[in-house]
């Protein structure tokens, strides 16, 4: 492709979208790895978004009231680190640029949220960051309803590429944005026809007009190289009252020989075609320079939002000092101080009334003293709202004619509203939670792995957690999904046993700053097995000791949720036998294991035989409690699952498969001989 | 609403599905749970589909060219189990309906193909049928293609709800079935405008008509109350060349107190309301009677299609028998007489050759042996074909001018590819493969649960498997994958040390008739460990010793994949210092476990110290063969993950986080004091 035409159209467009180009040939090349096109592709996107919309002062990234903008084609990271460099960003150095993809560097193969302040959110896994936009955009209107215009005010703007389109997260994601109107997010799709395999066309003949159309975006279609159509389109998007998808019509590996291939979509490391690629941009030639006027430019773009944010930190000056401490705890994450005494009182209250109520219900009724304390909470389910028991009496529903509901009807989507929900997070002074049935952290899967991996402390509120789900059948029946979650790096999963747990894991998982929970509650209700009121939060400990053997301490008996009252009752079979029974309550494994080997010790000691009861598979880090932590191979059993469920009423259940207090005293006095 | 005017228009269309309606009403109220509002409102959907359209035997439910009924919308599994016993199969009999989600009872709350034969897919998890039903369309396309019309020549119909419509899922499987014209694909949308929560409009506004036609799709609108408009529209799709979508508007349990509301989707019990609809439907009020006359019709039904089975297979009996040998083999799930021989010779070729490549290019030389042998593979990638080493040279590529072709391009959509692999394997006469990065697991994750609970032997092939993926960084850096694939219940998970391991494993794979396989590949070369010939498949066994300890056997360091290698260095060192170390590969935990005790305790003898080499989070099952299984705490150890990736070259990742021989060695005398 001849680029004389567009150098000479707007040279001074032209050279600074080369330096994003130059910067990403030589940074890849560098690294030996990494992908070209994208950045190539969509540099002169970029250039004037970043020029002439972007809301941004590169020296204050994290500033409340920002514009965000999104990278959902996370393989083109060169794009992001090119820009935060040329505009001056104090962490992404030219030092930075060099070591592009290299141990220790913050400029990793893909945007890393928690190494940059300007990266937004990690993305990579294709479709999330589209999807995290969503909540992005559904925290600022939030906002804006509840502080004002003067202060939350800011668009949301995503770049998004064939893959993030194909991948179905992005279809709930556009559901959920058109149903909402979220006007102040816009998309702009790399319509560049190519991806790994070839042209899109191999695998899809979408059009992605209609398809946005038919869910209430606004769409416009311009050239992605001509500035002038680029800017004319940003600033009708901004005016639409929809949700806008440009589809800007790009050229992947622009000006280099693997142009408009899937070669281009890769790492062009050729050193002739770099330079024939670099002189057709009438970029530098040396490695990683950028022409002074150039860069002074870009140091100005990236400067440009300075005074907005002045004017801006006058404005919210001017908020009541209330509104301020509430803005500033929000956004640091910090509980208010009142929730502590509250959850005290609930869980007295609990202790002493002793309900016999599904952990669900639980969790609605802690949920119903946080959620009036902490008004950055905001409620939701995957269609399952009465099942879930996520909506509390004083949320209000989310709308297009009631921003300042704090309740969300995300739809048959736990996808989209799991990455939305942690688009919500990364936003910053929002506390989102939603939920949907536990088997389907399956759907969800990929947002709630990079929930833990971005440190987003989102909460995943997951019913229906065993076989006690009765009649549905093996479909809706979790086995493995304990396991699942606690393989996961960084996740708290919480499993209460009654409600007075609820509270304390309700507490634990609105309070924590880099860690997302998993609250894992029961369909079927439960008695209260934390009848004697605590002031501290034993959840806290992961695992502790909720009833001491009577007599001699022969037998352990460890379990978690619906199976403590299991193991109570199992304990009272074995002391009436003359066998002392200790009962261990054991909410969150990740927990117990941060704890002190003086503290887990005390808890298991060495000596008795070991149950653990989980109705789930033992793979979910049983046996580092059964068998390791002093335990012995000979002298611990499981009563759990060791396949999928079946459908049943779910007290049958239990029985066919053997998870009952008789089969635990069983196990136990098996293993006393 | 009056439901006078539909009864009096077409009485005898009206009392078939009036059938449907009123056994479904007792069946949920005998259950006390259930789904009554979907099956009522279908019902007449369903009526004239099975009387007019569906090519069915219910004599012969698996004959194979029958047209495919997919209850896409499972929960509304008493319209599948109300047809069947109306028409007589011989599985769901009237004490089968009775007994609706009860113990033992074959009519589980969901449809499950493992169950009923006619039953060809298990739903509930929304989406899942509509992508299954992608597969089931292109198998026809594929075998049709091969065996001639006269053979294969049936349609594949699906019923879907709003949720099915919502989940994105259904977008990746839309978006593969417009790109390749499956015009013998039909989807029944129940379009009631009802989800849990309320209205669809509470969560989407998608116009879906739009939106299929926007993939290409061929588009009506019914009234799905009017069995004349039903039939004419069924007419229409058959004849599409494009995948049909028939938007039936219907209300959610008609003609109940419940019609048209959010209760109406759910177990409608009440004894009062139960009996008004039955009046209204003028069906007999006692519970599940149904009149002779409309049993007869839907027995008549049922055995409408025995002349055209008849008149098949004498069609079938004129092809060849070679490729009748061919169709029958490959429908029973059977390998090729060529196939152990063609393994046994590439395993020999491989240990004299040595050759050291990644273990995603050994299974690409498996294949290569494989899909020459065995027509009935069907290889793809979800956009990852260069890097996932899934297409061998003579497959040629699946499209609509090339309905021969054996590789998919699935485009980014790992749900989809695997939802519609389970499919094509469920269809029947078919083999699928395909592959996506290991990490992405998550994103095919609902459909290898739903493979494993539906004993479909689809192999999923999973590269770039661990921190050996490099610079890409912690997003692509599986390291809780292997855990949680090793924690679902009937799934192999197979990570091979070597090409000869890989071809151990993929003979495995494609001769299970139910079980799926995970194939866990690297990115980076290794070396080949297997070099000794040894004709029998030792990875058949989970664990074998692949290096026996030369002096006294101290320590046994336990590996899989491409730290088999790793623990062979370390093996040469310890031995160098006089410590005699045995070198157990385990290729597969699941198949190690299935041994007997005997041959388990031979490999993992008690007394040595053991170390585990994983690159890996420990969660991934280890802890059994480390401490139990006679291991004890004190004398095992592990190397592998307890944390997320890090993007950097990955031999340097390998050494940062201390996945090297030297860290095994230092773990290993350590344990040994």
């Amino acid at each position: 492709m001849d680029l004389t035409a567009l150098r000479t159209a707007n040279p001074e467009h032209w050279n600074k979208a080369a330096a994003i180009r130059a910067l990403t040939l030589d940074a890849v090349a560098a690294a030996n790895s990494g992908h070209s096109g994208m950045p190539i592709g969509m540099a002169d996107v970029a250039t004037v978004l970043f020029e002439k919309h972007l809301k941004f002062d590169v020296k204050a990234p994290k500033w409340a009231d920002r514009d965000r903008f999104i990278l959902s084609a996370g393989h083109g990271s060169m794009l992001i680190y090119s820009l935060l460099y040329l505009m001056g960003d104090e962490q992404v150095t030219l030092d930075q640029i060099k070591n592009f993809r290299q141990m220790g560097a913050l400029t990793a193969g893909h945007p890393e949220n928690f190494l940059i302040d300007a990266v937004e959110t990690t993305t990579g896994p294709l479709g999330q960051g589209i999807a995290n936009a969503v909540g992005f955009a559904m925290a600022e209107e939030m906002q804006r309803a509840h502080y004002g215009k003067k202060v939350v005010d800011h668009n949301t703007y995503v770049i998004a590429g064939d893959g993030c389109l194909m991948e179905g997260i992005s279809q709930e994601a556009i559901g959920i944005a058109g149903r909402q109107k979220l006007g102040k997010l816009i998309v702009l799709w790399d319509n560049n026809n190519i991806t790994i395999d070839g042209s899109v066309e191999l695998s899809d003949r979408t059009n992605q007009i209609q398809r946005f159309k038919a869910s209430g975006w606004h769409v416009q279609e311009i050239d992605g190289h001509d500035p002038e159509a680029i800017d004319a389109a940003i600033t009708a998007a901004k005016k639409a009252q929809k949700p806008s998808m440009i589809a800007c019509k790009t050229h992947i590996a622009l000006g280099h020989a693997a142009q408009d291939t899937s070669k281009g979509h890769g790492a062009l490391t050729d050193a002739e075609q770099l330079k024939a690629a670099k002189e057709a941009y009438g970029a530098p030639l040396g490695a990683f320079e950028v022409p002074a006027d150039v860069k002074a430019q870009w140091e100005a773009i990236g400067t440009r939002g300075a005074a907005d944010r002045a004017a801006w930190e006058a404005r919210f000056a001017e908020l009541s000092k209330q509104k301020q401490e509430r803005f500033n705890r929000a956004y640091a994450l910090e509980a208010p101080k009142k929730l502590s005494a509250a959850i005290k009182a609930l869980k007295k209250q609990i202790s002493e009334e002793q309900p016999k109520v599904a952990t669900r219900k639980s969790s609605e009724m802690a949920l119903a003293v946080i959620n009036p304390l902490m008004p950055e909470t905001v409620g939701g389910s995957a269609d399952l709202t009465g099942s879930n028991n996520t909506k509390t009496g004083d949320l209000g529903v989310f709308d297009t004619d009631n921003r300042k509901g704090r309740y969300v009807y995300w739809g048959i989507r736990e996808h989209g509203m799991a990455a939305a929900m942690n688009g919500m997070t990364l936003h910053g002074g929002m506390r989102p939670y939603g939920g949907t049935f536990f088997c389907f952290t399956d759907y969800a899967r990929p947002s709630m792995r990079l929930a833990a991996l971005m440190k987003t402390p989102t909460v995943f509120v997951m019913t229906h957690d065993s076989i006690g789900v009765g009649e549905d059948g093996p479909t809706h029946q979790p086995v493995e999904h304990l396991a699942i979650c606690r393989a996961t790096p960084n996740t708290y999963v919480f499993r209460p046993a009654d409600t007075v747990e609820a509270a304390e894991a309700w507490e634990i998982a609105v309070t924590a700053k880099e860690t997302p929970s998993v609250m894992v509650l029961t369909r079927q209700n439960l008695p209260t097995v934390r009848t004697e009121h605590k002031l501290s939060n034993l959840t806290e400990k992961g695992a502790y000791v909720l009833s001491e053997a009577e007599g001699k301490r022969q037998v352990i008996l460890i379990a978690t949720g619906s199976e403590v009252s299991l193991a109570m009752e199992a304990k009272a079979k074995l002391e009436a036998e003359g066998i002392g029974t200790r009962v261990v309550s054991m909410p969150c494994m990740e927990l117990f294991a941060q704890q002190d080997e003086a503290y887990r010790r005390k808890v298991l000691p060495a000596g008795p035989v070991r149950v653990g009861i989980e109705a789930a598979v033992r793979a979910g880090g049983w046996d580092r409690w059964l068998l390791g932590e002093r335990g012995q191979e000979k002298k611990a059993a499981f009563v759990g699952m060791d396949r999928f469920g079946a459908s049943a009423p779910a007290d049958e259940l239990f029985e066919k498969f053997g998870i009952t207090a008789e089969a635990t005293v069983a196990k136990a006095k098996e293993l006393l001989g």
